[in-house]
């Protein structure tokens, strides 16, 4: 009754993991090395601090991709085949991944700048929204479809996986907002976001 | 009698499928951050929205490629083994692939000046003919040694596909000439070429 | 009595193996092409031998990722199944190997002045430091949860791999500390300890 | 007696295809806009057109590198475990690889220019030339420790490899040489010994 329908996730899983593992690797591209104006060791420890905003870029970036990635590898522990919706679907969430490089460099840029970084902290958190949308947006086409997904899940893990992803999307927005009032507390909801779901177990295992 | 000759394709695929991850996350890399002369949240955000070409061209390419990948995928369930020339055509497809940040960011630097868009969107076209060409041709060659297909692919699965490839390259190079005409006309047909392809079940199921 | 906890390793070890590839493939990226002020083939050949840091920063940093990137290889063989913590080491891990381009152009663009190289030259180090804290991190957690760990390792091969990679770590720290008498010995220390690692067996097989 | 010693080829394979497909892919990054004084689409075909040297660039290189990969791929259907020597030796060739997207920039940049292009040719040869000797390097290593290859392979495949692999080294080096009196010529060679690699089946199977 349960025939499979769609193709297997093997491949798209494949896909995905290089768009994630490409995009967490290029960020680094957007720390320019220190210009030619620097003559003591002195100015290179200085031009190499002057840098903190790159740094805190990074890092965050690189935890938010790689969790992630992580919660993508979950989320296709449940589906486990795919049809074309939801390939499509998957494809709109690895281009907002594969976009965060640009608004990394944006809040690199402005960050040390108290006139403009409530902007483009904001612009980040932005990006973070569309791609927590379509992270829910993909799991709405697999739950919908029941074919698509492994038989062993029960309908509460359905359920909490909804809700995690939903209160997610509200975080991110929420982050978002509380930018223009305040970038540290607005970059520390998206990295403690990031820490809780990437220390978190799988609501599936969990229920 | 039905021997197979010719390698699985499996490393093959993987080969592609890295290409074709790298290629749609480069895209993001021709989008460079607004520069120094930016001293209020107004003024980022108002270069930010002057960026616009780019993001109509990192959404389409991502859209095109994604899309170019998942029939990638798709020609693989049929063909299931390479020989030499097979390995040629899909190394010619993949530089196409491989060459479409280039279009995409000349696209992005003129599609906001009325004098040089059209120029620029039948560049862009152009390299997707070549594309086009190149999974024909690829196809052909899979198409012509039987040996190296599925044996459970039908006949008439055979002539679909041969069809459908056929009419997205005469698509590709419409679109390409009405960019001296309209390029938004010409830049919708690529988008509406990519979800139709995209959406559309594989040709081999239908039949 | 020792069932399996967490979940197996292919994903995280492909997604890794995306993280090093591309890290060693982007180094490249940092060596700019000799300008347009060159008219000569004499120009050139010395414009392209005035490169010689950058080949060295290329070079030793292909090796050193290369190096890692097979302990990384030779790590899980031991670890069997992860769970929360250790993706959140690993992906720390990632960050440093994701790094390292940078350091490695700071280098390649300091090497060659005697008054900036000793600070680039530790600032690199302490990259390698960091990542090497991090490859410690992870085999710790690893190791105390026995449960992520394959069967077959005997409790002296535990013992000889916690002491390597507490030797690896302090021979970084002190080649960071050479880095402000002498470069040259700094960064042969870096060169020697990746020939090393890359050369020895692993050590659960030496047991 | 043959018993297996080293590790299977499975990571190593998945780490070279990475390399492969991101160097190959890297190569676009090289070929820039044209600038922002372009303002009639005359100009930007013209400018287009300009770039013929990195649109030569572009197609040989992927043509050399997809071509290497072709090849790596064969190599490793006869090499069936590795063991550290033969790890290390795959870094060096992976370095002669990823380093193409360098001396093809520099190419690209002199091909048009009569005084200069002869260096860039001889330049880009020579990468090719080391490139090959690792190639002929890991090999070696390879055939040596017989435990290493597939049980399956006749002495007289054996021989014809060590054959091809040493001729090839030979012909780059030729081209190297050539360059000197004639880029086309030299540029040629490359291109056919692409071709005559890529085309031809493997010298296992054809004995």
């Amino acid at each position: 009754m349960n025939t499979p329908s769609g193709a297997p996730t093997f491949r798209l899983e494949a896909f995905s993991d290089g768009v994630f593992a490409i995009a967490i690797t290029l960020l680094v591209l957007e720390i320019r090395v220190p210009g030619p104006g620097i003559h003591t060791a002195k100015d290179l420890w200085s031009a190499l601090g002057d840098k903190w905003p790159n740094y805190v870029g990074y890092a965050l970036s690189f935890l938010v991709i790689g969790v992630m990635w992580i919660n993508h590898h979950a989320l296709f522990e449940y589906i486990k085949r795919v049809n074309r919706p939801l390939l499509v679907a998957n494809l709109l969430l690895l281009m907002g991944v594969g976009f965060l490089p640009f608004p990394t460099a944006v809040l690199a840029e402005h960050l040390a700048d108290p006139s403009t970084r409530s902007a483009a902290t904001a612009f980040y958190g932005a990006t973070l929204v569309f791609t927590s949308m379509t992270f829910n947006l993909t799991w709405w086409i697999g739950r919908k479809e029941r074919s698509l997904l492994g038989s062993e899940l029960p309908q509460r893990g359905l359920r909490t996986i909804t809700i995690r992803y939903a209160v997610a999307l509200a975080c991110y927005a929420a982050a978002t907002g509380i930018a223009f009032i305040n970038v540290w507390i607005s970059l520390s909801v998206h990295l403690v976001l990031a820490l809780w779901n990437g220390f978190s177990e799988r609501a599936g295992r969990d229920s």
